[in-house]
């Protein structure tokens, strides 16, 4: 693969999926992160003990496809906003773009094309809504971090002289209450109803509006609002629904498992994967009961290096995990403010440590009392050995503070899911949305 | 999942394949160790970088599915002997289970199934051919390592009194021409044809016959005949083919994709994935010239752990792992038997050290020259060294010497395919297969 820009094959292969009927509605679920390894442990973490089968989850029911996601040049490996936009304008570009080409000239979006043809559109995610994954789909940067920029594309860039997207929930409101600029005033005065009270999501019953939650990104799932997706997402389609008329887009991303993979912490890990999963039901029942609507589910990357087994062991001990109650992060500030490491650990693990074991842990947490620097940094040894123990007694590799290559799963129900069927570069599954959407 | 016997689905899923003509001939393969990470990496490995797209593989090309792979135990990771018998009896059963039951009970196999239909039947692995996988479709054995005893099933497990197995291609002769008993004159006996010589494997050319090409499993692919299972597969189809018309069924491993992941040598398994893809496009070939037939292609679980892409960093460095020419553990012989460690490494790898790391390597080369261990445990750190080298200029992670226990692909190809798309537990790969045998 040479480094180059290669044309978006969505004017090209409309043949594919000619006499398939469009979708109405199009429910894209993003599992940023959610490689092939996430799935299968989320499997073998929600099995039920007490059955002689491994039941089956929403993954495996409606798995169809397999995709590639290498980003534009030769390094094989995507980051998540490179990924995104392939996903959301069927180009492929470099790690770190926001809806930009190669040569960093704005991508037109999925969702801006949604829009141009009077659909009702929707973004959700359970980072700041202006995280990579979201922002790709109704904003333009040459780079990821440029956080402001991003948000500030939410109101200025506009399709047929409307504000492209609908409905925004997730967090990061400090992005768009700023001083040099207020951008819940402008989406006020442009008729958007705001909420930042998650507990008060019920009260949003018009559109458009924005949901901000946080100040950057929800918490991690096991550490609060264990269901904060796939509430957002019932909430979301009931919203849309009462707009059905004209078709609705929407882009929800389980923003989270990511972060758990490149924190390298697995029960972290499948409470995002059970926040993810239960979205999905939603989506799931959505279609059940509007087969006019297609549901989509990918991810962009695998993280983390993530594998069931380890260390030369032949078992993955599930049983571990599930006893795990907060992210390793959260474990470390509970050890650290706890006269009783042993009680703490208990509580928050449920893993038995020998008495060697025991005295390691205390030596660590001491360590990182008597440390004096930052907040942040001054737990990371700590840390580190929590997860250590946690990966060690379940047999649970990783490889990487990173991304992989890994091929990443599709899954896809309702009406044109058929044409997900097999193994697709990422780019292809944007072209065949957007050829729907265009229909 | 709770400890105990799963009854195998074959006579309870029939009316899944009802309305499909079943095929006339049945080509399984089965990729040992062949997880989505093995697939994924082979594609960017064979990547052209004078095009401007990565070009999809065969394993791209006939995707359908992802199977599960749990054994009949909490341990969640599989081993050979036990996928092999989901994969050939649709029945799970404990690690080390040669198509037994939990109870060490012998189960029937598909290949039995085939036979006692009036199929043609075959078994062929660059292993040795009592090895797991084949051992799985032909003997019963209550432990994988019983290879003496596996080897007499092939003359003494009958099918109407019939031998079960009308061709055997691969390695292992040591366990058949025995002091205890001679097992090739008892083929000879009953009529088979034998060749010990992989060179003369062109020399065979009616059926019954049996080719065993070396004292144990072949060398790895790397090392020598690098195309060994796909000149296997070219002969078995035009022995088989003589043979259509009572229709015929044989497994094909690519037994070493499995042996390069456990030594964690990435090269290895690239060169193995390349000899299994070419028999694929053999089989392949062979379906499009007879449309009655079958193609199924799976793994039995991944080993290693491997990831593309691993430290932190965003990238997998193919360019690397195309330069190297040997199996680390040839590499390292040769460095023990050469005057000049830098010239004898630069012509066996191709990678470029600096003065340190060739300094580095020539005190590793010296200790395990003085070290008076045996032959293959004295080059164990050297090994070690060279990998590390390997995979951390290539960027590839790998977390344990074993198996991990991610979903595996599924392809299919021709005459009843359909059936395989989606996930499904290994088990049912092989009901379906064996539904079809037996219509
Ligand atoms: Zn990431
Ligand atoms: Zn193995």
């Amino acid at each position: 693969m040479k480094k180059s820009l290669i044309a978006a094959s969505v004017f090209l292969s409309t043949s594919a999926v000619a006499n398939i009927d469009a979708p109405k509605n199009i429910i894209y679920m993003i599992g940023d992160g959610m490689g092939p390894a996430y799935t299968t442990a989320y499997r073998y973490y929600m099995d039920n003990p007490n059955t002689k089968t491994v039941e089956p989850t929403i993954f495996d029911e409606l798995f169809v496809g397999l995709a590639r996601t290498s980003p534009d040049d030769d390094t094989v490996v995507t980051d998540s906003a490179a990924g995104a936009t392939a996903l959301s304008t069927a180009t492929k570009s470099y790690n770190g773009a926001i809806a930009v080409d190669p040569q960093k000239a704005p991508l037109t979006t999925m969702l801006q094309i949604a829009k141009s043809k009077g659909f009702t559109t929707a973004l959700v995610a359970t980072s700041q809504i202006n995280h990579a994954t979201p922002a790709s789909f109704a904003a333009h940067n040459e780079y990821r971090r440029n956080y402001n920029e991003i948000a500030d594309d939410y109101i200025d860039v506009k399709v047929n002289g409307q504000l492209a997207v609908d409905l925004l929930l997730g967090g990061g409101y400090q992005y768009f209450i700023r001083e040099d600029r207020n951008l819940i005033n402008e989406f006020k005065e442009a008729g958007y109803v705001y909420q930042d009270d998650f507990d008060k999501l019920k009260s949003i019953e018009t559109l458009p509006a924005i949901g901000l939650f946080k100040e950057t990104a929800f918490a991690y799932a096991i550490d609060q609002y264990p269901n904060r997706l796939s509430e957002m997402t019932e909430k979301t389609l009931s919203l849309l629904d009462k707009n059905k008329d004209k078709g609705f887009f929407v882009m929800l991303e389980g923003s989270q498992i990511d972060w758990c993979g490149h924190a390298n912490d697995i029960a972290c890990a499948m409470a995002e994967m059970k926040d993810f999963a239960n979205a999905i039901e939603k989506a799931k029942f959505y279609v059940d009961n509007n087969p006019e609507t297609l549901l989509v589910v990918t991810a962009d990357h695998s993280t983390g290096g993530l594998t069931l087994g380890a260390n030369g062991h032949y078992s993955w001990h599930t049983d571990v995990i599930k006893g795990v109650k907060a992210s390793v992060s959260k474990i470390a500030k509970a050890l650290i403010n706890t006269n009783n490491v042993s009680e703490t650990w208990q509580a928050k693990t449920a893993i038995s440590l020998n008495k060697a074991e025991v005295s390691t842990l205390v030596d660590k947490v001491e360590d990182a009392k008597r440390d004096k620097s930052e907040e942040e940094t001054k737990k990371e040894n700590l840390v580190a050995h929590i997860n250590q123990l946690i990966n060690d007694k379940s047999n649970t590799g990783w490889t990487t503070s990173g991304h992989t290559a890994i091929d990443v799963p599709i899954l896809a129900y309702g009406s044109g899911s058929e044409a997900f069927k097999g193994h697709f570069d990422n780019t292809e599954i944007a072209s065949k949305l957007i050829n729907y959407i265009k229909k």
